[in-house]
C-alpha cells in the first residue's frame, strides 16, 4: 500500500522504514528537512509540506501521524482535516489520550473522514523486533489496512503459541496486532499497557533496591549480603517466574555498570501512566500498585517534598524532635 | 504511692514531676547525675545507683522504667531483676515492641516478679495536658497501681463525654487511661496508635503538598491558586471534619513560617510505625495507608533511591530516554 | 442580609435556618414543596419557582445554591442565569469540581454575573456547631457577603487560639471561614479537605482493623489480645496524639455496638476524594495515602475483583495452586 | 553425584527426576511410601527412614531437603543433624526465611556440618524447563556441588545472551544458577524474587481489572469498550514492552475462559511476599508496590473488612450517610 507518514522522529522513522522494507510505499513529511532527507535516502518519497504529502497520496488516502501527543498532534489534525476528502483515513499512532480519540473520531466523521487510533509498543527496538499494535476505529477500515498492520507487527517469530486458543479468538493477536474496538479503544489498551509497564518497572525497582541495601551496617552482621545485582538479574532471566523483556533490559543495564552511578534517578513519566490512574478513578477500580508506581516517579523528582517538611514540622511541634537521618 | 522512676529524660522527668505534683513520692535514678539533680530539686528522692533506688523503695516495690526502647531497656531489666523480690513490679513505660513484653513477662514471672507494659502518649505536652495511658499486665496489679495511672492521665477535663457509653464499658477510659489486657497489650495498643499517627500525619502532609503545589506554571493559568496554608490549617480547626490535635500543631507550625524552609524534610521514624506494618503482615490485614505513611518517611531519607536509578536505566534501555525533570 | 437559598436538603435547610436564627432573611426554593414548607415554618419566605425566588430578592441579588454537584447544579445555573442581572451573585455551596467553578465564573462574567464557590464542611452537625467555609471568587464580593459567612461559620467558640498567628494572617480563619482566592479556590481547598478526610478515616480504619484481628488463632497464644475497641477509641480521645473529631465519632459508633455488625462495609465515595487524586496526578505530587484511602473504598464495593481472580488464575497456571483461605 | 532427596512432593519429585535424567544417583525418602515408590520406579533408590537414607549415602554426604518451610523443615533438620558427620552437607531447597538459614548455618557449623540454602524458582514447569537456582552457603561447597546445580538449572537454552556481560561476572548466571554469597543469601534473593513476582502479578491484575471494567454504564456511552482480554494478553506477548512469562500464563488462562468465573478470587500468599515487606521495613527501603501487592492478597480474603465497616460507621455518624453501592 501507499501511505503517508507524518512525523519522522525515532518512532515515525522506524515505522516508515519497516513498511518500506516490506515493499510498501511511503510519502513522508516532517518539519525537519533533515529528517525527511534521512527517510528519502532509505527509499521514501519526501514531501515538503502537509499539502504536498496529501497531494502525493492516492485516494482514499491513508496518513499515519507519529507526533508528540497533545498540542502538536491536535494542530496537525486541525491543519490536515480541511485538505482531506470523504473516505480518507487519519491514523494517530502517537500516545493520545483515548478521550481525545473519541472526540476526534466524532468530529471528523461529520466530514466522512475516518479516524483510527493505534497504540504502538516496542520502543527503539521496534524496527527490528516489530511493533505490537493495538488498533481502535471502524472494523472495516482496520481490515482494509490489514497489510500495513501485518507488516509493522512482529509476526509469530519464535515465540511459542499459547495452548488452548480457540477459533473464536482473533488470529491476528498471535501476529502481534489486534483490532480492539471502536475509536479510542486502541489507545485505551495501550494506555493500560503502559500503566502495567510502570507497575512492573516499579516492582523490579523496589526489589533491586532491597537487594542493594542489604549491606547496611545497622543490620545484624551475618544477615548482611553484598550481592551482585548484574548476576542476579541474569539468573532470573533463566527459568524464573519473573523473566520478562524488562528484566532482559535490566540485565543489560546492570551488566554495563551495576552501580548505575551515571543516573540521577529522576524518573520521567508520560501521559499514559497518569491516564491509567485517572481511568481507575473514573471506573472506581482499585489500582494501588499502578498509582504507587506513578507516584514513585513523581517522588523521584520532588525532593524533599513539602509534605516531608510538614511532617518534620509536626514532629518538631509535638515532640521537639529534631530531624535526624536514622536509617 | 511511692514509686521508683528510672530514666529522667524529657518523658521520665515529666512523669516523675506530674506524680509528685499530686502527692506521690518518687525515688529517681538516671545515669546522668545532672538529670537526677533536676528532679530532686523538684522534690524527688535521688538515688545514685540502681541498687540504691531499689533499696529506697518499700516492698512490694514498683519501678517505672522510662528508657530508650531496645538494648538500654533490656540491659536495665537484666540488671534490676536480680535485685528484686517476689511481688515487686517492673513497669516499662517506654516504646517496647509488644513481643518483648510478652517474653519479659514470661521470664520475670518465673521469679514472681510482676511486669507491666504501659504505652504513653502525649509527648512533651504531657506534664501539663496529662498522659494517655494504655496498660498491659495482670489486672489485679493494674488495679493496685490505679492511683499512679489516674494521676498521670489527663482526666476528663473539658473534653465532652461520648454519648451512649454503657456501664459495661470501662469508666477509666474517660479519664484517659485504660487497662487493655495481658502483658504486651498495652504496648500493642500504643503501637497501633502510633501507626495511625503516621497515617494521619501523612494524610495532612499529602493534602498540604497538593495545596502548596497549585501554582505550578504547567497548570492552566486560571486554575492556579496561591493559597495561604497557615490560614487554611487554621480554618480547618474550626468546624471542619478533619479538626484534630495534629492539625492544631500544624496550624502553629505554619503560623510561624508557612514556607517551612527551616526543615530539610528528612522524616525520622521510631519502631512503632514499623512494628505496626509488621503486625499487619503477621495478621494478614491490609494496611496500605499505614505502610505508605511509613515508606514516605523512609523515602524522605533515601534520595535518590537506587530503585529510581534502576527505572531510569531501564527507560534508557528501551527508549533511549534521557532523564529530564518534567514536572 | 436577604439571600435566596436554593436546595433545601439537609445541608441547605440547615444553612437557611442558621442564617435565620441570626436575623438574616431567606427566600427559599426547592423542587419539593414539602421541603419549602418546612423552612417557611421556621421563618423563611417560600418561593414556588426559581423565577419567584429571583423576583423576591433585592438587587444586587445573592443566591446560595445547595444542590447535588454535577448535572443538577449545572442545570439550575443554566436556568437561573438568564433571570439574573449584572451585579447579581450566584454562590455554589455544593461540592462542585473546582474546574467547573473556573469555567462557570468565566462564562457568567461575560454577563457581569458574579460567581462564588464555597466549600462547606460540618455535615449534619453544622447547624449547631457552625460550618467551616472555604470561599473562592472575587475578594470584594467576599467582603460584601461577610455577614453571611460570619453567621454560618462556627466562630471561635471554646477552641484555643493558635499561638503565634501574626497580623499578616487572616483573622477570619479563626472564626472558621476563609477567603481562599479566585473562583475555584474555595472548592479546591474543600476538595483537599475531603481528600485528607478519606486518608484519616482510612488510617483509623486500618488501625482498628489490626486491633480487631489480634485474636486470630494462627498467632502465638500469648500474643493474642481480645481488645475492647470502644474503650480504646475513648482513651485515645484523651491526651493522645491522635485525638480528633473523627475519633470522637468513632468512639460514639463503637460505644453503641463495637461489633459494627449492622454495617455491610461498602463504603461510598463522593467526587472530592477522586478529584483530589486527579489533582495530585495533574500536579505530579505523590499521594500514596490519599489514593490508597480512595481505592480502599472502591475495593470495599468490588468484591471479589476481577484482578483477584486473575491472580488466582496465574497462580493456578504456574504452580497448580488451588485457592485456599490461608489467613 | 549421589545425593539424598528428602521430600518428594511435586517440587522434590521433579528435582530428583531431573537429576536422575542426567545420570546422577538419588537416594530418596518421604513420609509417604507412595511418593517414594513413584520415584524408585523412575530409577531412584528408595529409603524407608531418614536413618536408612543417611546410611545409603557416601561420605561426605549431601542431602537435599525439599519440605514445607517452617516446622516441618526445622524438625527434619533437628532429626537429621545427629545422624550426620563432620563434612556432610544439608541443603534446604524449600522456601525458608533467610534468617532461619543464618541461624541454622551457625548452629550446624558447631558440629562441622555444612549448610546451604538454595532458592528454587520454576514451579511445576521446572522438570522440563529447568529450575532457576539462587545459592547461599560456603563458596567451596557450592563449587563442589556444581554438577548438581548445573544439572538442575535450565542452561542457556534459546534465551539470547545479554550483551556486554564482562568476564568479571559469573558465567553460571547465564546457565540459570548463581552462587549468591554466605548462608541465607540464596533464600534472600529468592525471597525478593517472589516479592517482585507479587508486584508484577498485581500490576497485571490491576491493568486487566481496568480493561474488564470499561463497560460500566455510568461511563459516557462512546467511552465504553467491550474488550477481548484473551486477545489483548496474547497481543502483548508479541513485541510489547510488558511481555513476560507471567503474561504467557495469563494468556493461557484467559484463552481457556476469559470470564475466569471458576475462580473465587481469594489469593493465597506464602511467606516470601511477607518477608520481603518485613525486609523492606527492616532496611528502611520504601516498597509501596510490593506491599500493595501483598495487601491486595490479604484483602481478597478479608471481605468485608472491619475497617470498611468502621468507615461506614464514621460516615453514618457525621453525615447520616447510608451505605450505598455507588460505583
Amino acid at each position: 500500500m501507499k501511505i503517508g507518514v507524518l512525523g519522522l522522529g525515532r518512532m515515525g522513522g522506524n515505522i516508515a522504514c519497516r513498511l518500506m522494507d516490506s515493499g510498501h510505499e511511503c510519502v513522508v513529511y516532517d518539519t525537519s528537512a533533515e529528517a525527511v532527507r534521512r527517510i528519502t535516502e532509505a527509499g521514501g518519497q519526501g514531501a515538503d509540506s502537509l499539502a504536498a504529502m496529501v497531494e502525493a497520496l492516492p485516494k482514499p488516502r491513508t496518513l499515519w501521524l507519529m507526533l508528540p501527543a497533545g498540542e502538536v498532534t491536535e494542530n496537525a489534525i486541525a491543519e490536515l482535516a480541511p485538505m482531506l476528502d470523504a473516505g480518507d483515513t487519519l491514523i494517530d499512532g502517537g500516545n493520545a489520550n483515548f478521550k481525545d480519540d473519541v472526540r476526534r473520531a466524532r468530529t471528523l466523521a461529520e466530514r466522512d473522514i475516518r479516524y483510527m487510533d493505534v497504540g504502538v509498543s516496542g520502543g527503539v527496538w521496534g524496527r527490528e523486533r516489530g511493533f505490537c499494535l493495538m488498533i481502535g476505529g471502524e472494523q472495516d477500515n482496520a481490515e482494509r489496512l490489514d497489510p500495513i498492520f501485518a507488516t509493522l507487527a512482529p509476526g509469530t517469530g519464535d515465540i511459542e503459541s499459547t495452548p488452548g486458543r480457540s477459533e473464536t479468538l482473533d488470529p491476528r493477536a498471535e501476529q502481534g496486532y489486534l483490532y480492539c474496538g471502536p475509536a479510542g479503544s486502541g489507545h485505551f489498551v495501550k494506555m493500560v499497557h503502559n500503566g502495567i509497564e510502570y507497575g512492573m518497572m516499579a516492582a523490579y525497582a523496589e526489589g533491586f533496591d532491597i537487594l542493594k541495601n542489604r549491606t547496611a551496617d545497622f543490620l545484624p552482621e551475618d544477615e548482611r549480603f553484598d550481592l551482585n545485582l548484574a548476576d542476579i538479574a541474569e539468573v532470573w532471566r533463566r527459568g524464573s517466574v519473573i523473566s520478562s523483556w524488562l528484566l532482559d533490559l535490566t540485565s543489560i543495564a546492570l551488566a554495563e555498570d551495576q552501580s548505575l552511578n551515571e543516573f540521577t534517578g529522576e524518573v520521567s513519566d508520560s501521559g499514559e501512566g497518569r491516564w491509567t490512574v485517572n481511568a481507575a478513578v473514573e471506573q472506581a477500580v482499585p489500582a494501588n500498585v499502578l498509582s504507587a508506581a506513578l507516584f514513585a516517579r513523581f517522588r523521584s523528582r520532588h525532593t524533599p517534598s513539602f509534605g516531608d517538611k510538614l511532617q518534620s514540622a509536626m514532629r518538631n511541634q509535638f515532640g521537639g524532635h529534631v530531624e535526624t537521618h536514622n536509617d
